[in-house]
């Protein structure tokens, strides 16, 4: 008893003495050219308000806050998938008001999880931004000479898309601001999206200048101390942006919203531990594991009302949970699939519950939702997999036989399988799904079809894996005819084998073998035909439910893995990645999705220690940089390749996207000398998950043995059955691969076994 | 020109002479046991107000207004498919105002279209019913020294629902008592639904009685004439309800609004004028055509709001035209499908626009639509056949890609097949899609499943037809790939054949035939196993598509006519009919949908003598009733069986529903000698389509020989293509059969030909 107790003393005391999660975040990694949702700073997980300052607004690509530019054009509140908005800034009123963007230094600067401090140098300001989930809060300290003023600019143009219908009005007793703002259409969100604000101040505003082209100036005069402002954001209603603004944030304690917040991001990052291992490994460890709970918003009320406008007219409708608006789970499998089970099954929970909401209300479940709607970007269901992955993960607080009834019409002509990337027809089919159940393949050159990405090769292989995902829920809930039929799909991805090449080859609408094939397409470009921002190079391997069965098509698992070895020494001198638009002719590309399981394949046919060796070397090459030129290599997606490196640091990974009956872990080598996951007990009663290692180093990235619980454990893989139990992997690490390691079978698991 | 102006007088002054088609109707016929929603006499085309005494209130069958009985319980003002709502009557002060319910006799009861006059015995009032659209209008006459009393019954039990929340307010003029009323949900329709109504009066209440169980007693006191009432009904507000009523029935003028009743009938069911035949003939042929345009009811406000119950919460929407409550279009393909589109091609847009209004807001095209909301009655895609037909006859107001969408989604898992008769799971599979699309049939017993009719044969004989539906709508939009892959289905019939019993046989789960199978269930009951409401005798026909193929299955033409030719004979003892509830014991049954296509058959495998001869026996034997004790023998089925009866009575039909490319009517022997069907002018320029006969007698029911437009025509088809054109068709009928006519085929319509 004093022994555990004393433990539990140097334990706390060790912690106390290290820096906590949150300090290791630097949001400035990879800001050089970032997509506009990709930088945060006062910003809660997941936070509808994420308040940063911009340096470039008129695009979705290459925006947003952007390292090396010269000055700041705005505070806006709102940088999410197809959604933006409300952009205010601080200006004096000796200031230039009309172009009002100001040139600013990182001297002085401060950068963090849920706190940013800037000088505007041609306005004289000190700017401070923190912020609750759906309130921005604002610090601004003036010269002492001049008077306050507050540009509030709702007709600014952000991203891709116009802000319309600006609403602002004085509140009588002069200490607020309220209105709304309307996101005009955009290339992939086409309805209107309206978002309600209250902007409270800490002063009364002096004057109110007149509304010119949507901005407005706020005269608070000279006030010899900062000007606050708490900004509360709503997509339901004014009411709504009233409620949350009261719920989340009744006080003016700038310093507690703060602590607050970094308090926040300390428990939920927190949630898994890391030990050893470099500074700048724990410092991009942590970015990545922020960004994977940054970038998909949330779009509800504290009430939990949410905008639906899947329909004609706006509605709003009550979720059971948090709404959110983000990108596609295209590739989720290999990234956030994986990690999000792993500590926070309950964000599982809420994104099932906003996507079986939109079924619900919209006859889909959706790909890429935003403003209450549809966008159908890019291509499939990943929702698939991610349905199956919580169920088989024991993570069900929402309807089954909704779901599977949503995933069902999803993989039939019609669904969101048939809106292939933002198609705009009402009837679609460049999904190619009619085709798919007539043939067991999609084609190339579709007629009359509509829509992006409709690469018929690529649009097969993850069909092919999406029916395997859809039909292990099938067998779990017992629909067996369900699951037979969408067994046999599954294996349609040999419908585009080319056993006279070698390679996963596009197929014409005659059925004859595309032609001018290619395994890249040399001449670079977006994509290589049949396949999307990829080529056949890379998606011959997208067959995570039946490697075995690609290795017999192969001819034998050495000729595959020697195959894919190959095109990992071709990628390895232009570090494994493409640059985005010229997808068509890496061999291996980490920038992008379809890649994003390679490295991890060879332990599938039977060679982890190739696996060990290039996953080490992906993470080295690709993902390693904590300087704004890299990190991600342009495009983090969402929390996508953040998760992804962040699995890779801590060497747990799953092919299948957890999406099997009895899902398991593929082990690899940790960077840490320890990695500790804390189960969240309201899911799994295991307490902690922890992963050690002996011999860690930069070199020794091959496992020589393992023990789990203490038994020897010679499989590179790691039932789930066993994590969610809590218990310890001890791997023994070394320079050269033990190629004997890894390599035994687990006993069959049971079916329908949970 | 003197000549024919000579003519047109003369052709004028015998029309005039004549009884107008509205002096036909008898709302009488077969009032003896019908369905709660059957009878109508207060009502306009599809009225959403049908105000009717009602004789029994409290079942859906053999309910509302029973001719025998001795006792008017109420008058309520709305009876539909799972809906009913709003009774009152008029009593004296001196009434039982507990029981209410008044003896009556038919004396003096005047009954028609449009009016009904009625004197309650036991409170001495004579009460007279007549209506707009959305308005009921009330006139009741009060002895003359009794104090006029009105009684709002919103408490009262109708069919099969509770009516719950009722609300009645006096105007403060003391003009109207304004409200709503609550049908709590029943077995089929699951959610509430609500009516909201404004009931004005021509004098003002002197007293309002205290609430009692949602009952009330309106005081008028003596008021020395009779009292008007107008009760303006909608789905969507209160609001809505006095819109209604100050757009439709702005004054008091009872008499006009008979009037305008009977003009407007008499203008809709004017489109098909004939001559010759008995007054009994045209007694049943209009009041067949005035059912065929009732039952199915508007629910739509004058600015064309609904409610829409798809989602969690009604919403208010608004569509390009009426919007419709109806049961199942199931079998429509042999009644309204033909029928409408001759005259009334506009319900064909009308009914598109609700289904396609539907499949927006809830993700399916319905069958049968209550309340604002599916309600998954019997089994299929009937809008197949609809939506197809309404394409191929050129009747395309409405959007063709999302409902050829809402169609092709129906037809996978998930989809409105997949949810069989009134089921209650959120993810069905009693319509057994995943089995259908996986093994090419539904067997019987799938496990899990849910909802009634699950009866795998008649389902894939069903699903195969709407497949060959869809397929000729799919090659019509050009959608080649789906309809090669719905043409392959539309064969799926022919896995149900057993060649070593001749019949259409069901599987069970594990692919075996059915063993107890006999063609009839012999110890009667509702269905034989495998068959809804039905046995394999009638199903096994059931290939409207393919018939010929169904012959080449049964050997050949002759064993197939042969064999149906023996089910007739087996069938005319008991005039082609079975009890309702009892429809597994027959061979040919003409009280339900699965038959209604039978007699026509022969004509498609070369005997048009057959159909002749088989359909007249019918039209007599089943269909020729005009006394309250038959005519519809029970279930009129929402104009289905008036559609048909009046279809056999003008000597057309469509055995695939109008469904084709190019679709043809069967010609048959009218029972009339002269048959003039005006072409509606804004969709089909032909002006009149007239079908004369020589030698038309009951006796003579064999065609001859024909003349198109002057000029001899040899086949039993008539293109829709001639009959759009307008034109004639002279028949020469005869009492023996001319085995040679109508043999001849007609040339191969081009594809995509129209």
């Amino acid at each position: 008893m004093l022994r555990s107790l004393l433990f539990a003393l140097l334990t706390v005391s060790a912690v106390a003495a290290e820096k906590s999660p949150v300090d290791w975040i630097d949001p400035q990694i990879d800001t050089k050219e970032p997509r506009f949702f990709f930088f945060s700073s006062a910003c809660r997980p997941f936070g509808m308000v994420n308040l940063s300052p911009d340096t470039k607004t008129d695009h979705t690509w290459k925006s947003g806050y952007r390292y090396y530019d010269e000055k700041i054009q705005c505070f806006s509140h709102i940088h999410g998938w197809q959604i933006a908005g409300l952009p205010v800034m601080p200006v004096a009123e000796s200031s230039n008001h009309k172009d009002y963007a100001s040139k600013f230094s990182h001297d002085g600067e401060i950068v963090k999880a849920g706190y940013h401090k800037i000088h505007l140098d041609d306005h004289g300001v000190t700017a401070e931004l923190t912020s609750t989930t759906r309130v921005g809060f604002h610090r601004y300290t003036y010269q002492k000479d001049e008077a306050a003023h507050l540009i509030l600019d709702l007709g600014r143009k952000l991203m891709d898309h116009e802000m319309i219908d600006p609403v602002a009005e004085l509140r009588e007793d002069k200490m607020a601001i309220e209105g709304s703002t309307t996101m005009g259409p955009s290339g992939r969100r086409k309805k209107e999206f309206t978002v309600y604000y209250v902007a409270e101040f800490d002063h009364p505003a002096e004057a109110v200048g007149d509304w010119k082209n949507g901005k407005v100036v706020v005269d608070f005069g000279k006030l010899g101390k900062p000007l606050q402002m708490k900004v509360g954001l709503s997509y339901t209603s004014l009411e709504g942006a009233r409620r949350n603004l009261a719920a989340e944030l009744p006080h003016w304690d700038f310093e507690k919203v703060v602590q607050d917040s970094y308090d926040q991001w300390n428990d939920w990052l927190g949630r898994i531990e890391v030990e050893g291992g470099t500074d700048a490994q724990k410092t991009k460890f942590y970015t990545d594991l922020w960004h994977a709970h940054l970038g998909r918003r949330i779009i509800s009320d504290v009430d939990k009302s949410y905008p639906d406008n899947t329909g004609p007219e706006t509605v709003v409708r009550k979720g059971k949970r948090h709404h959110y608006n983000f990108d596609a789970l295209w590739g989720a499998q290999w990234s956030l699939n994986v990690l999000w089970p792993m500590a926070w099954p309950e964000l599982m929970d809420d994104f099932a519950d906003t996507m079986i909401n939109m079924y619900q209300n919209g006859g889909m479940i959706p790909r890429g939702p935003s403003g209450g709607n549809y966008t159908f970007v890019m291509i499939g269901d990943p929702a698939t997999s991610f349905f199956s992955a919580a169920y088989h993960k024991g993570i069900r607080n929402w309807d089954k036989q909704i779901a599977f009834d949503g995933l069902m019409r999803n993989a039939f002509p019609g669904g969101i399988r048939d809106h292939a990337g933002y198609e705009t027809q009402k009837y679609s089919n460049g999904g190619g799904m009619s085709y798919y159940v007539n043939r067991g393949y999609v084609p190339l050159g579709i007629p009359k079809s509509q829509g992006g990405h409709r690469q018929g090769a690529a649009q097969t292989l993850e069909y092919s894996y999406q029916d395997w995902c859809l039909a292990q829920l099938a067998r779990s809930l017992d629909y067996n005819e369900e699951a037979e039929l969408l067994e046999k799909r599954a294996t349609n991805y040999k419908n585009l084998w080319d056993p006279s090449i070698g390679w996963m080859r596009p197929r014409n609408l005659d059925g004859s073998w595309y032609k001018n094939f290619k395994p890249i397409n040399e001449q670079g470009g977006f994509t290589s035909p049949g396949f999307v921002e990829s080529a056949s190079a890379i998606y011959t391997f997208y067959i995570p439910h039946d490697l075995k069965g690609l290795a017999d098509l192969f001819g034998s698992a050495d000729a595959m893995a020697d195959r894919l070895n190959s095109n990992f020494e071709k990628a390895a001198p232009v570090r494994f990645i493409a640059e985005h638009g010229n997808h068509a002719i890496s061999w291996v590309d980490y920038q992008n999705q379809p890649s994003t399981g390679l490295a991890h394949v060879f332990s599938h046919i039977g060679k982890p220690w190739l696996s060990q060796y290039w996953v080490r070397e992906v993470l080295d090459k690709t993902f390693s940089d904590i300087t704004p030129d890299g990190g991600y290599n342009g495009d983090e997606d969402q929390g996508q390749m953040g998760a992804l490196s962040a699995l890779m640091a801590i060497g747990l990974f799953d092919m299948t996207g957890g999406a099997a009956q009895n899902p398991n872990f593929d082990i690899l080598a940790p960077v840490f000398d320890k990695v500790t996951i804390k189960l969240n007990p309201d899911y799994h009663d295991g307490g902690e998950f922890t992963i050690t290692t002996k011999n860690q180093s930069p070199q020794n990235r091959y496992i020589q043995s393992a023990k789990l619980n203490g038994k020897s454990w010679d499989s590179f893989l790691l039932p789930h059955s066993e994590f969610e139990k809590g218990g310890t992997l001890e791997l023994v690490l070394g320079p050269e691969p033990n190629k004997a390691w890894g390599t035994k079978e687990l006993p069959e698991p049971r079916r329908n076994g949970r």
